[in-house]
């Protein structure tokens, strides 16, 4: 048995013009666990007067937080502790009088950081919980400020922050509290006005994919799910939520399903940036990001989580935090990617990702046997569908999920899902059940030869007479699969040469 | 990160006389964790002739069955296997026959164990699998044989095999499938005269808590688990199922809520014995066994699992593999029992294994965090309620899940359980939420002062004033959970001093 270490614990502090926020983690076997979160709504910002200085209740409302979470840190190491202020308390010209009596009270110096370094910061947090490749865009819209950063891999090649945020265009557009046509059109064209410096540039730079953080794109990921639409941002969903907003009068009457009501105050604030982001730059589509500031500081304190592919850091750490059989998992993705180009590859299952998604099922499949090997399928669902699996967005993850449900035995049609299209998930899973038969006998040596072949989502899968009859039960499985994809309507036949 | 270790797989094969069964398992950080199961309903003992031969079609559906075991034994070495033979095994008088042909097909020795050597496998399966302290009686009714032991610890002190079996009595009393007083009457009888040359010394023996193994046990859990009983066993839930048995005048009508199919046909035989044993040893309560002869071949094999004490041998592994904060838990644990003492220990809380539970919790509660923050305590119930926890009942289980799922925020009442009393099921739960937020900064230097005191329901907390002033969070948290437990009927009152 491996010795016990009680890993040491890290916090990151965010304080920021809307809410100051405390995340306490511990790195286990390149996780980041969450092991708390205390959050303030501070609204700092607000506590701006026009000549730019706090005002004492303000400062007071922040220095009451900030007790609290002084409270909470006596148990961390000092090295493992960062604070940084952002927005409001950049611009707020009394900052010394904040910072005196706040340091005192966290023992503890707040680094206020520049625009540029929040916006990398951010970066960080981005590019270390979220998949895909190439260029990516990421927009973080804050309470005061909002960041703009290019990057590859873990490297930004562009980075920005502007004086534009939810609170600050709440102030200044809906002052009236009014959810009509022209504090929105308003809104959306100072927004516009604010990012026209930038928009040339990043467009030159170009991305391949855009992700946002922050509350506004959370909001909007609750909201999508809650009222059945798939994860990606799109302008003509953002217009939607627009003529949703627009049908209460006031921003107290505001009412959508999905939105909460601390998520509400500054939604319409924060929607009228993001369109006027998706406009400027002509974004097609955008996921949220894993995560942004604070994942961003607690990152960079905890050596040895950079590695380039994310998803495949993932897919190791989760193997090690539940001791899976790796090579097993290798053994079952390496059939699984030669049964996929054996049915025509691409041509049979269009989308790029789909092999990917095969893959790590492949890989994670048998992760549910941890807790119980009876309802093993069901096990791994709940883990895969709840397990933070940085790189995979949230549709991957149920996706994930409902294939490793059926991974054995019953066969169920899927249910709906956003990750893939319904022909492809059906495809995917029907591969990985013929994967795990073949390699019931967990090593690779043991594996018939085989052919599969796909006339559509007619598949025969041919071995050799002889062999069947020396593994009478991988013959008897192959026989029960062939009933059971076919019974639902996924004709397989189990061949002989 | 520790290196990935493809634990290696160990198969236990047990030829019994109603079923052939496989089990698969690895061994994992103190956990034997199952990887696949298979079982045949061979039924050999029904093709065993009058002058106890083996008919040709038994021994043939015997053959077949070790063809699918044989297949899939290739990947595991040959010294992780063990295969036994039991009681038809024993009894057939052409037995060289089948087991020549039977070692050719698996590649390796069948080892028929005489009776005894089977109780005391049984027992090592128990012993392995099951908590509680004292001399234990264990009962194992198979197909034609079934076995007694007393034994402590680790070590049987009476060891019987009986040739009595579910099988044997089915078509030795109930012949004619009818299910009548008359049958029962008789089969009753007969166990009864077959048990009474070992009961006096049994009775002698005596014993502090009794365990029943195999299928008839197992299949009347989930027939008092259906029907919404709790999961003790006693004569009188015997006597109402045999009364609910008769309700069908033919075995094949057989019906009784929670029964499958595959148990029904020889439920009413496996009942009349364990009546009999019941009225014979003067039995007040069985409960079913974590594991039995498979389990004990299992832990036979895997080395480094001996320790006395099973729960805490769970607790260790299970702190292991999710990678708990072992040190954390114990912190927990002790303020806890700490916490228990100063409410008036079993004058308060009744149950003996009251304050097992509660240090259970302590220790596991956070389980659910290795999954995500969101919602951990959810998930730790999920796994507490789904893994396999040596040392635990059913029941047991469910509690503290339950207690579990509430081990922070929101309070609401428990659902009904069988653990424990209502009444101290809720006085545990109440203490595990104070020693959780008690300990919120997570070390054991940095907890207050205090003193508890209960008047039945009403709790005081009594802290010193300044200690509060200086520690806001846990002021904090300690008024609104006074609100939470006092709000659903449960009264708190937060104190100075």
């Amino acid at each position: 048995m491996r010795p016990n270490v009680s890993s040491p614990l890290y916090a990151a502090i965010d304080l920021g013009s809307n809410s100051f926020h405390m995340l306490i983690v511990r790195h286990i076997d390149g996780s980041v666990q969450t092991m708390a979160k205390i959050k303030r709504k501070v609204r700092l910002a607000a506590g701006l007067n026009e000549d730019n200085s706090l005002s004492h209740e303000a400062m007071q409302r922040g220095w009451d937080c900030l007790s609290l979470f002084a409270e909470r840190l006596q148990d961390i190491p000092q090295e493992n502790i960062r604070i940084v202020g952002t927005a409001t308390l950049r611009t707020a010209t009394n900052v010394n009088e904040f910072l005196e009596k706040a340091n005192q009270i966290l023992g503890q110096d707040i680094n206020v950081i520049p625009g540029e370094e929040e916006a990398a910061t951010i970066y960080k947090g981005v590019a270390h919980t979220s998949g895909g490749i190439g260029r990516r865009l990421v927009v973080d819209i804050g309470g005061a400020s909002t960041e703009f950063i290019i990057g590859e891999g873990f490297e930004a090649k562009a980075l920005t922050s502007l004086k534009m945020g939810c609170v600050t265009w709440l102030e200044r557009h809906f002052k009236d509290r009014e959810l009509n046509q022209t504090n929105f059109d308003h809104a959306i064209e100072a927004a516009k006005q604010t990012l026209s410096p930038i928009v040339e540039q990043y467009c030159q730079l170009g991305w391949d994919i855009c992700v946002g953080a922050s509350g506004t794109v959370q909001a909007l990921q609750e909201i999508m799910l809650a009222q059945g639409m798939d994860e990606v941002i799109t302008l003509p969903k953002l217009k939607r939520l627009q003529k949703q907003a627009m049908l209460s009068d006031h921003l107290e009457e505001l009412e959508i399903e999905g939105l909460t009501l601390e998520r509400a105050l500054v939604f319409p604030s924060g929607l009228s940036i993001l369109i006027a982001i998706f406009e400027s730059f002509g974004i097609e589509e955008m996921t949220l990001a894993g995560g942004a500031l604070r994942e961003g500081l607690v990152y960079e304190m905890v050596d040895g989580l950079r590695q380039n592919d994310i998803r495949a850091r993932t897919i190791t750490s989760i193997q090690h935090r539940y001791q899976l059989d790796q090579a097993y998992g290798e053994q079952v993705a390496a059939l699984t990617s030669d049964l996929l180009a054996q049915c025509g590859g691409s041509d049979w299952v269009e989308e790029p990702h789909a092999e990917m998604l095969l893959r790590s099922a492949a890989h994670l499949h048998e992760i549910g046997l941890s807790i119980d090997f009876k309802k093993g399928g069901e096990h791994s669902a709940y883990l895969l569908q709840h397990l933070d699996l940085p790189g995979y967005t949230r549709a991957q993850k149920f996706y994930l999920g409902e294939i490793a449900r059926r991974y054995r035995e019953q066969l169920t049609s899927l249910p709906e899902q956003h990750a893939l299209s319904a022909s492809s998930a059906k495809r995917i899973l029907r591969l990985l059940r013929i994967a795990v038969i073949l390699s019931h006998r967990r090593h690779h040596t043991l594996m018939p030869d085989f052919s599969l072949h796909a006339d559509g989502d007619n598949l025969t899968l041919t071995l050799s007479q002889d062999w069947l009859e020396r593994n009478p039960l991988t013959r008897a499985e192959l026989e029960l699969e062939a009933n059971r994809q076919s019974d639902i309507g996924w004709p397989l036949t189990i061949n002989t040469d």
